[in-house]
């Protein structure tokens, strides 16, 4: 016997039933958040269950009521659970037994707790993905809205954080909103994974797979690897070193020891939830490792992960609006970080153009910047008498090349950082909006 | 000065280049993978530089006539690396200027050297993933085959690792076949991530965005998460307590030690390379956090993790298609494990269909197991009398109850049990198979 | 301005400060659990600046008096949170200068806010890492009491989940207790980690360095793949096909769909926290990675990690203690599940000890089984003259190797299966319970 | 039979062994790495036979040998692989059979591959991890080398990446030395883990507890995490904003596009392995979950996985050694980047010392900051009269407030940027390499 056994070998516990165990098994503590899911389920589950004569009109009308009353008392927040309601499927069957009488019983005919589990969960994914899918909405229309109005102002593109080449501003908030487009995988999570319209395939495979949730998740954890990418720059580009943007009050917090300091907290929060995210992505994976087929219990740490996730995604979808939409840039200061070294690239072509392969132009660029250094003078300073002692194609009209203005035009590209491609990139994202309308 | 510093504080390295970063750095150890990729883009390169006359005909036709070469060498093992090739693009430029002289150096016209590299990595994975959908498909088509010859076979249902209900072998075999069925994401990936017929629409993130590497190692991460799981169950079903099924010796490894032992060892494996093709995503997400936006160095960690992952996917699909179609599977032990317990929710049914309301009957049914068990009986040897006790509904025609084959046929709800589900499974797998045939 | 900036791209939020912002920022919805350590920490705190001159001993003993009050608050639930209280520290701030007046200002001085996040952090750790401590101590006791009582019980040993060689049941529990046994890891961590005796070396590195944090995470990660081993190998145990064991009904559910199961939660769930545990250490790891120095507010992550690792970690242990003390054993049919081809190994070793090189002997041994197999009959059910085909050393003595209590006592190296073995491991881990006596 | 399904369900592979399983089976391509390990645990294991008696003393010294001759096979390049070299122990075992005869078939009496494989693997781990410590040795010597030539030198330090207080460029260096400790640590690792005086509690935890392999490879990547801390750091030092701190050119690379451009790659490299490696640690920890106990081919991957890490943290040792060393400083940029608004903190603790309490005071420097923004000018431009009006407590003596020498003596605490206790740092630091000295 267990008591006996727990006698025998000193086990803290010893009685029918150990409390903690209670309270480890027992999700009723989140899984509530699927109330109205679960009475949604309920209803169609009944109306099927009339169809297949399985219940009466009279007895499905029944449920049906009961069900809506269940569904009132969760939204004016009078549900009261008791002790024995482990999860959200007993405390609503309770209740409906309570209210409708053994007819209640009927309601479970064929369909077992973890059908209503992964239908519950279905059934809210597809609700809140549409609102996550709303915010992210907003944000890039934030986004485009700002590039569009601030397209004619120049900064520095970077990469490997060195300065390369000028872009204009708009051109990198549209990188963020395009890199961090997540609309079309979302809608396509919805329609492949939980359109309702389609059969799962295999009884066994219904209740045991989680590729929904693992996708959702892994959704998120990139979502917010694109968001930490943009939250960085933008936390170097608010440094004093950099200043080209100021965060909004609203977005920042002073220092409890620091009288000067104004701290970007909003975008590191932003950062450092990329973290968190991927790790609910990363524990659900291991969870799901070498799991035995069909339902183990293993598979109830699912709803927790998504309930979080989804949390901080939203959270982290309407401050990221909010920053972006509060941003200040200090356009001065962008323009002062444009230097004339920036444009040694535009020099190699003006070689190009001339004739020469730009393997040599390259090199003859470089040249000239190594010139310039060594004399300590700003590239567009060499004279042109200098630059021919580097190459015999350099001519007069060298000087055109020193124009920043000219040097983002000449990337007119689909995808560059000419006015009218920034046009056309502005023009594409708002065309998915309007396709993706909330 | 560099050398001084070194000397100053005692570093390992003085002098002009650090050995040891030089290998660090260099990415031709395996990124020769993409020799064939490289040459391609090339071609396709020189080509819209001839059409934006950056290069005359003439010019072109010599790339392109060089670059052929390139590929040719490589070809047939006598491309000989330099030591001072760091990555295959620039032994590739290398060798063709080499080769044709000069106008090499006007390839690189006007893209950068990482805009070649992401180019390329596309093109090895849209081949690659062509490849990893045919492994995929062969696998899928060898569970369908094996489920359709073997359908009349009934075996036990498990939840929680607990015999559950009688289920024909072939579900369990579906059941995996629609899991791991991947062929459709992968279609996906290869039309929305790697179709070059969309143009990307901000350079920027062109160059600096991976998330088709991120989608294919998370593919990846999920498909081996179904893999571990039907190989959990069949290193269960291939225990001496099971005894359901026996790996053929070509997947199979004895032991060093004790001779009467032969080990799943494909299984094994196949199971434990979820965990290293997870690892190989998740290294990449921590690498992208927090990344500034466009080119980093840390970037380049996205060719080893594609390249071994798809190693490793295409071992472990080839592998598996072996295991399973030459998996014997011992009928009369399936046969044997099926118990009346694994009946009893048939027994509520019963009742059910007397008009019980599903509670009562599966409270009625658990008596009648309770019961059994106390007399040390099955459930089907209680006699009329004793069922009736439990309730009045129970009449003679209960013993029709206890007929495995009868039961499976009641799951005849798409995604069910019973034969003509089955069988329209299988119709379902195959229009899929049909539909991507390789 | 912010505000116009708002209006002109349609953020969703206008004004001076964004109310999801600051519950984005707050962390007071979890760090309340750090209530008692930051009055601890003051209190520490308030005696060093009287030491330092800058309290006078008035203002310390009004600061001190205040403290109190302000944690007997806390203990008794009557606390107050104000709506502006973002974290614990100016919750207790607030309130003891409510108490105290304009004194409490001085608390401050030369302390940071992240200063005082890290102390707390650490002192919460040091108590809690002690209670889990002693909930592993128990643990472990349970796990050799048990081994001590049941050392009589042989059952198979298994590799690869294929029946190895016979083994003594306690010999099972023992490797549990000692795999598991995280006491010292945790004992050292505590030392090394969190003894306030040894002063951090560097203030900057002092506010931003995670490592007690990452450690406890990864601690509880290794502890959790230990008890999620130990949990797969209690449920295949608890099996139909095995039944060596079966879970006490305190620890098992029963199914809603079928009357005759009862499903081993308990184990699940802790195999399935696994992955959630290693996820908030996943998680943790790549919110550090290329963080920049000192302080960000991206370390706010660390501590709902903390927290919540820590109450899965205490309720799993509980549970596991549980399972562990009630569960019965079927000691006849571990003694079934006992068949002489797990003596092929003796077999084997019974031809070195007539002087055969072991490969050969193992070679021998093989032919034997195969022999058996072919015949269809038992390994030790060949006749001597048939073993003497295999090689002239079998002698009548080879009767002896049929004997499964024998087989097991050959095993009398430390760390062995034999009864003294055994015992000198349950003495190993015992002394080892009394050294860390909680 | 195996084959006869092969043909019935079309599988890609009919025969006795599928060549891709054995390649997938095989471990010799990288296990190879263990030969001497394998060579020096079988010498002990034979002198341990001999004791035992089941070897006579010829027999030993015939084995150990032949296996010194195997050992001059490998050390000299000719050892020759044969293809059915499953692994390095069947590939040491067969050749040593070829060089001494049939009494090499005696080695392995007792002692399973199992046994071996975690021997070996500790063994290499055991002098591998004592090169790593050297290289870490290195490593942070060099740091406080550098710390100790370059103590006067001030820059600013940094909060949420917001000029906070003037620090010396040492204090940051000792922060890196310090965080990235993990000498300690390793050394524990070694002691606890490794140290073969104690003996292996129980056999069946002996061939299947990963723990030593987990641990290094958390080991690694929490060393990784502060690498990636401290090559952030630099790199945004090094940008043209910051202009802090220049790379080597040995530790740099141009670009194929823009002539002026100097990449900070090897920092980079440094910051993405951080991923690479914690990848690693994840796939083994999902690798180990709810794996059943004792040996499962699913360890194997444990191998790679160690080989591959601690190839990688080599290498970035010695790079990052390389880096620091030869790192130019830009000290004039350093003090520039100094101004009067870091002293807000300084101008506080001025009136803290005149009897304000420090809230008052942080909120009295907070007025003079937001003042001295106001009227555009810095803040130790405020006239005595205008401090004034904020608080009479400012006399003529804060003109001594603005000094950045004197206000980093002010932080003489230990573990402060006080010159003092930077040289205190460096002994400290000292005294452990002394400790640890390779």
């Amino acid at each position: 016997m267990a008591s006996e056994s727990g006698k025998l070998w000193g086990g803290r516990f010893v009685g029918a039933v150990d409390p903690i165990m209670e309270k480890f098994n027992s999700s009723i503590a989140y899984d509530r958040h699927l109330w109205e899911a679960d009475v949604q389920g309920s209803k169609a589950y009944s109306r099927g269950l009339e169809k297949a004569g399985l219940l009466t009109k009279a007895e499905m009308d029944q449920i049906l009521c009961g069900l809506d009353k269940v569904a009132e008392e969760w939204a004016q927040g009078t549900f009261k659970l008791s002790p024995n309601d482990e999860d959200i499927h007993t405390a609503n069957e309770r209740r409906l037994k309570e209210l409708i009488g053994e007819t209640a019983g009927k309601l479970h005919t064929g369909r077992s707790r973890n059908d209503q589990v992964v239908t519950d969960l279905r059934l809210w994914m597809r609700q809140n993905c549409s609102k996550l899918s709303t915010l992210l909405w907003e944000l890039i229309r934030t986004m485009v809205d700002r590039a569009e109005a601030e397209r004619d102002i120049l900064f520095p593109g970077y990469t490997h954080l060195q300065r390369a080449q000028p872009i204009r501003w708009s051109h990198w908030i549209l990188s963020g909103a395009i890199a961090g487009n997540p609309l079309g995988v979302d809608r396509e999570l919805l329609r492949a994974e939980l359109n309702f319209g389609a059969i799962t395939l295999n009884s066994m495979d219904a209740t045991s797979e989680r590729d929904f949730v693992a996708e959702f998740l892994f959704w998120a954890s990139l979502c917010m690897t694109h968001l930490s990418r943009m939250a960085e720059d933008l936390i170097l580009y608010g440094t004093k070193e950099f200043s080209f943007v100021q965060l909004s009050d609203a977005y920042s917090t002073g220092s409890s020891l620091m009288p000067q300091k104004k701290n970007p907290d909003s975008l590191e929060l932003i950062r450092s939830k990329a973290g968190r995210v991927f790790g609910r992505c990363a524990g659900l994976l291991m969870t799901l490792k070498g799991l035995p087929s069909t339902y183990n219990k293993d598979l109830q740490e699912d709803k927790e992960a998504v309930f979080e996730v989804s949390d901080t995604m939203s959270a982290v979808l309407q401050v990221a609006t909010g920053v972006i939409s509060t941003l200040q840039i200090h356009r001065e200061n962008m323009a002062r970080a444009l230097s004339p070294d920036m444009l040694a690239t535009d020099l190699a072509y003006y070689l190009v153009r001339k004739g020469m392969p730009f393997r040599q132009a390259h090199e003859a660029s470089g040249k000239a910047v190594f010139m310039a250094e060594t004399k300590g003078v700003a590239l567009n300073q060499l004279s042109l008498t200098e630059l021919q002692t580097i190459s015999p194609l350099f001519l007069g009209d060298v000087s055109h090349v020193w124009d920043y203005g000219h040097s983002v035009e000449q990337y007119a590209a689909l995808g560059g950082t000419a006015r009218a491609s920034v046009d056309w990139q502005i023009g594409q994202v708002r065309a998915l909006l309007r396709a993706q309308q909330p």
